[in-house]
């Protein structure tokens, strides 16, 4: 027996226009029906989780007719109902979901599956429709879902707020460093990320020293020491929607080559904030943070994408990197996170979640951008 | 960025010996290569488990020659090499995975793909490999998992003794029921989960009086009174292994009604246990202990499956479930929990972890299976 994780409440009239939406791509590009499971495409199209379970969780939504949503019987009850939004489908313990879903299909020959769904249930459709062609659900419902309405900004705003809170006790230096372990650390922020309105905490990197020349160090037992830049890249979900913000601090004064390097990240983070306006490219973007720090000769050192997509997932897209020519459009969020990685020396990081807007880019982290120094 | 589960440490020999027995079965079914991304199944062959990223992890492992780990750059330090066992081929944010593992699988006319792994990997490899069949890498995979070693068995005993020594803490009536909420008391079991020594916590259902009607009923509100039939059903992650156990206590002397239905309930779930011997069929377990159900009168209340394998994921093959003519034998571990849920009276379920020995079926669980009276 398993447990769930929480959508947000969204209305039936929100869900059934965002389904017009995804009706209206799925017509332009002949996508006959959309099967989705788990992942967030689910729950923003109809306000329900499925569980990550063996017992499959399915919508069969086609292009023209009614959605059903094929659910374990265990399952329904959890399910909140929106008459004209969906139908259910409970199915029982002997019988075959998979078989139920190839029914309600029927037998298009172009089909959209959930990015996330497992592919095993992929496999056993393939065997029962093999005439089909399947698709990514991405290609229909990624553009909608890209496209974040108010509400959802709002959201999204609030999770930055309260990342933003736990930062500033970092910078006001509440948050014990010294002679405490990455691991200690990052247990603290994951505790206040919780505090201060987080339902459940992403990640909570805290690499220090060295150790941060690695992106996705695992905060370990190395205690934190005097002179060292301390990296945290923490996020969490509040009210279904994900926060990501990245700070450095240094325990006591930079060295210089420490203070030349952040002076460069933080040039470079600032550019591709400001490129991010409503019709660039994504790649663009990620070139206009890349370029400040390639010109200031650490090119090398800046080895991943400048970014990716958040909301209903910490990444979704547009992704900021290059070879993405999609074009920005107004309510797309995403980070903005160049860093900078000397091996066996030190590493900085420094991100932002950013929304396009119609009147320009839209930082929704606040916290000061500097280096602040500590102790 | 993001964080990462740990996987129990495996030694290369160990990992060689497991890939060996898939390849025979590989051999077996004409699978040529075999892909492995997020799921058990990649940690169990290599130690390493992949984080569900959009950036591809996947083991490539073909049936004759050298496995390969396609992984990002970014986790690429996360691994611990085994070398002989696989290779590692790191991709960077440019390149494109998807099109590295094609080039490694080569043209096979049948593959077999991780049940886990997401649809959209799968489907982008489909478009590169048209003429490839894909099989569930379950029908390989899972018969050699489903097997476990001694180790494995130890991990299993491990952690369900540490389940037990929190349901002794709920028989003993050291978790307060009375006056507080089904919320609390699973926050309750949670933490002590943890403290017994679980990494992490799977669920922790509390279902109180007619919620527990509900086999899945979401912990909530309603405060636990004189009378209920308190069911909890909790379990975890310890050094890899799951745990899974469910006991049900009464608070205060239970009615006629519900000491009968517990009496049905124990002599099912103990008829359940004694049929696993090695040989039988999963459908015959689940049979034996429907029947005790069924003649008691009670079979439309009982209405889901006796029970699931587990290992290193809470719920795996073998399910014990009608229509399941897969034969148990030795070092299968799965659990016995039938259940009673009388709609808007009460329910209740009970449920051990079991391994089939050549001595006979061996409960993991040793914590009193009456109906406690707590109060």
């Amino acid at each position: 027996m398993a447990a769930q994780s929480s959508a947000p409440e969204v209305s039936s009239g929100v869900l059934a226009a965002r389904i017009a939406r995804v009706r209206e791509a799925m017509g332009q590009q002949g996508i006959e029906v959309v099967l989705l499971s788990v992942g967030a495409d689910l729950p923003y199209l109809t306000g329900y989780t499925a569980m990550p379970l063996e017992r499959l969780t399915m919508l069969v939504l086609p292009q023209q007719g009614d959605a059903v949503m094929v659910v374990p019987r265990l399952e329904a009850p959890r399910v909140t109902e929106h008459p004209g939004v969906f139908s259910l489908r409970p199915w029982n313990e002997t019988e075959d979901p998979v078989a139920i879903v190839a029914e309600l299909m029927g037998r298009p020959s172009l089909a959209a599956i959930g990015d996330r769904t497992w592919a095993q249930f992929l496999v056993e459709l393939q065997r029962l429709r093999s005439s089909t062609r399947f698709e990514r659900s991405n290609v229909v419902v990624g553009p909608v879902r890209m496209r974040k309405d108010q509400a959802e900004i709002d959201a999204l705003r609030r999770a930055s707020s309260a990342a933003d809170r736990v930062a500033r006790e970092l910078h006001a230096g509440h948050i014990p460093l010294a002679g405490r372990t990455e691991a200690q650390v990052s247990a603290d922020i994951s505790a206040r990320l919780i505090a201060e309105g987080h339902d459940k905490v992403n990640f909570a990197i805290v690499a220090t020293g060295p150790n941060a020349a690695s992106p996705h160090h695992e905060p370990g037992p190395r205690l934190i020491e005097d002179g060292d830049v301390v990296l945290c890249d923490f996020g969490g979900t509040m009210a279904g929607y994900c926060s990501d913000i990245t700070r450095c601090v240094s325990l006591g004064e930079p060295s210089n080559q420490v203070a030349e390097a952040y002076a460069v990240l933080r040039a470079a983070q600032a550019a591709g904030v400001r490129s991010a306006v409503v019709g660039t490219s994504c790649e663009a973007v990620d070139a206009a943070a890349r370029d400040v720090i390639v010109e200031a000769g650490y090119g090398e050192y800046f080895f991943h994408r400048t970014g990716h997509g958040i909301g209903l997932e910490e990444h979704e897209d547009p992704y900021i990197v290059s070879g993405n020519h999609r074009l920005l459009e107004a309510g797309h969020a995403f980070s903005i996170e160049p860093g900078i990685y000397l091996p066996g020396q030190f590493g900085m990081r420094l991100e932002d979640i950013v929304v396009a807007t119609d009147a320009g880019p839209e930082a929704l982290n606040h916290v000061d951008h500097s280096l602040v120094v500590i102790g």
